[in-house]
């Protein structure tokens, strides 16, 4: 095993010759540790399990900005950073559905992040059931002014997650177009690829200027059990949601550095976001995606010698309720420039499985090197440029600076995320261990070396070539 | 295919000699028609969608016993009896759960069945958690006096579901052993094989004369948090539940007839039961056993030629709620002796993987051939003899009836039952198919065949012989 781990190290520095031998086994050895290594389980478990359900403006998300400084200096990090924002709070109240008739039964339902209250003593009005958002839009006003509207359009399930951006138009924009049409609330099917009951929260449109109405989404077999009514006879549904807002809270994005040995001025900065949603703990979405991040990062600061260029991790704190992404950008405008490379860890802790990179950066020997340390955790280098990193970093994206992909595998990301069943016992350690793996070895060869992502994406064509 | 099943049968015919060759064939021809036939999901679908959760004394249990004997006459029963009997109602009201310390979390819970109500305004204590039923037993009084006891002891996952029993002693005894030792509620993790937030209600132990507690399950995820919290400090919960008891209330045993054609007074009683717990919509629990044996009569009942005794199929009233065993029998008395065979679909609607006999029926004949008809289904005669064949029917048992097992594949069964989560949509057409097919085909054999089970009970010998 020793032996056959030093033979492959050799021949994927003959074969390249852009990494130094050196940086080609040092990035192995950092793969081979971090599949070991339960830094980041750790990381998960204590943020999940001292601080739990994170909303922003929560008490939980105070006590999270400190446990996340505390964290970085623990694990050695060097210039931590807590970053203050503006931020208007959500809080969530007491929330219940019921349908009324044809007869009466409990529905399992969340309230839409962020969305309006009901009155106190609820609404009750007969359904307008729609399949899909589709049929929605397409419906004349007189099938929906003063009903519930209903959306039953499932999500499809896909590797790369790609049916969440399809279905989540009811979420997004239902209950705004709902509310156009005259609608007095909104109940969507969860925007959920599993056969569960727990209901999926998630941020619909909202703020000063919104035209909306109150809206929740509910557990799958409650959609489908109303589909099957509704194709009986009218449907009358009952609905509580109850929240309040501070306009003047504030939330935070922490950082911590592994300071650069040579160029220190050049960063790069990954990270994952340290809010969740107050239903769950948040574990997939995103303690994992912080814990995988900064182990990655420490295992590489616990190197007799840093890389070159200087890694920093970010916390972000404002993921799920209106975006930290600006605020990063505003705080860091002037270092813009410097920032080499960013990535995000944002989609749970199952395998990944292909690595995205900027245009023009698939042809660097580099690349070549780091597909030969990647090839053994079964991660392949896309040929399609990475064309989005993450929301937390889109900022930063707009701002030119280039963005890497390391694509988990999704399938099962979205029976979880956004629920009260977002915990910790959904995380598989070995697949936890092999993300920290991918993202400990490519980042360090990125940091050792002097690829200038920038450069060669102005020298690509336009299209890719394949 | 055709003619590889008519090989097939004539095989069995020749083989066994016990049966006529067209009785095998009959049951053959059952067998490959069930396998396509949707009667069983029909009345599945049908009963969870237009009735839903079904408790005792609820209106919507009056709804189903209505239901019960429209749909035995709409599928050709005939003899159909609606028999009431005495059984107190328990309605559950709002239930909530937090937990106070270290920090405020909301706690997925729902009530035990038949669980007492806690004051309106809830209970707040501290927590005595214990990680097995058996450490509450080896508690000093000290370490639970005026606190609330929360049991985290987990369900072992196996085929037969042997693991339900072992943790179920946490529900069933929990409350009462706590309270002996002056705890104030009690919080369980719920007895389920998932890894979900859902919790699992079920029966605890309840009435007069019994000294015991308010209490609740959690879901599986909130009780391995509670675990780790515990191990870092002190925890507090507050805990809300409500429900109302009606002593005057009533149940029903339903049931239908497919008149046997040469000995009509010679009986077979089968089936599920038709209550369900109050959360879901009772799917696997058990409209299914009620769906699967009422089809697997009504396609014999479809045959130009009824077998030549009584199938008799039972959809009982109270399985739930504290049993409609003793009523059944109570009402039946004097047919006992005439009863032949018994046996209860109520473990889901997986495979069926085997087939349970009365001691000393193995060697029977007809059992050679019951095992060929049902060996395609991938379903072996198990050697040892059926011991249980479900609650509803243990009172018959107990008068001495002869009873079967059709056992069905529960390790999936204990994600869903007692949950939200027992929906149409855990069901799988294909398995509750089979099921069909062998309940009918089986059915068949015995009913058109004059084997006497309680005869070759009494020439057994003591023990099994393997």
């Amino acid at each position: 095993m020793f032996r056959s781990l030093l033979t492959a190290a050799a021949v994927s520095a003959l074969l390249v010759g852009s990494a130094h031998a050196q940086d080609v086994k040092t990035a192995e050895a950092l793969r081979d540790k971090a599949l070991r290594d339960y830094t980041a389980w750790d990381i998960t478990e204590d943020l999940t399990t001292s601080i739990g359900p994170r909303l922003v403006g929560s008490p939980a998300m105070a006590r999270a900005k400190d446990w996340s400084a505390a964290k970085f200096k623990a694990l050695g990090f060097t210039n931590v950073k807590v970053e203050a924002f503006a931020k208007p709070s959500w809080t969530r109240g007491e929330e219940s559905a019921e349908l009324v008739a044809p007869y009466p039964m409990k529905l399992n339902i969340v309230g839409l992040g962020r969305t309006l209250p009901t009155p106190a003593d609820g609404i009750e009005a007969d359904v307008a059931l729609f399949k899909t958002y589709a049929d929605l839009i397409a419906a004349p006003e007189s099938a929906v002014k003063g009903k519930i509207v209903v959306i039953t359009q499932p999500m499809v399930r896909t590797q790369e997650g790609t049916g969440y951006g399809v279905a989540g138009i009811s979420r997004r924009s239902g209950p705004v177009e709902a509310a156009k049409r005259g609608a007095v609330a909104v109940l969507i099917r969860s925007i959920s690829t599993s056969d569960s009951t727990v209901p999926h929260t998630g941020v619909t449109a909202f703020g000063d200027g919104v035209a909306t109405i109150p809206s929740a989404a509910m557990g799958v077999p409650e959609a489908e059990q109303l589909e099957r009514l509704a194709a009986k006879g009218p449907l009358r549904i009952k609905l509580k949601l109850a929240s309040t807002v501070d306009p003047k809270n504030v939330a935070w994005n922490i950082s911590g550095d592994i300071k650069g040995s040579e160029k220190p001025d050049e960063v790069i900065v990954i990270g994952g976001h340290l809010d969740s949603w107050d239903v769950g703990t948040g574990a997939l979405d995103d303690a994992t995606g912080v814990a995988i991040t900064t182990a990655a990062a420490k295992l590489i600061g616990d190197l007799p010698k840093h890389p070159k260029r200087t890694l920093r991790v970010v916390m972000f704190g404002s993921e799920e309720s209106g975006g930290s992404s600006e605020a990063y950008v505003e705080a860091h405008k002037a270092e813009i420039p410097k920032i080499v490379m960013t990535g995000e860890s944002d989609s749970g802790a199952d395998r990944i499985y292909a690595l995205r990179l900027p245009a023009g950066a698939g042809a660097h020997p580099l690349i070549a090197t780091a597909a030969a340390v990647l090839a053994p955790l079964k991660i392949y280098v896309d040929r399609a440029p990475n064309t989005h990193g993450g929301s937390d970093i889109e900022g930063l994206e707009e701002a030119g600076v280039p963005s890497i992909g390391l694509s988990q595998d999704a399938s099962r990301y979205f029976d979880y995320h956004h629920t009260m069943d977002d915990t910790l016992n959904k995380v598989r350690p070995d697949e936890l261990a092999q993300n920290v793996a991918a993202w400990a070895s490519f980042l360090y060869l990125v940091a050792d070396s002097d690829i200038d992502f920038r450069a060669l994406k102005a020298a690509a064509p336009a299209a890719p070539s394949h």
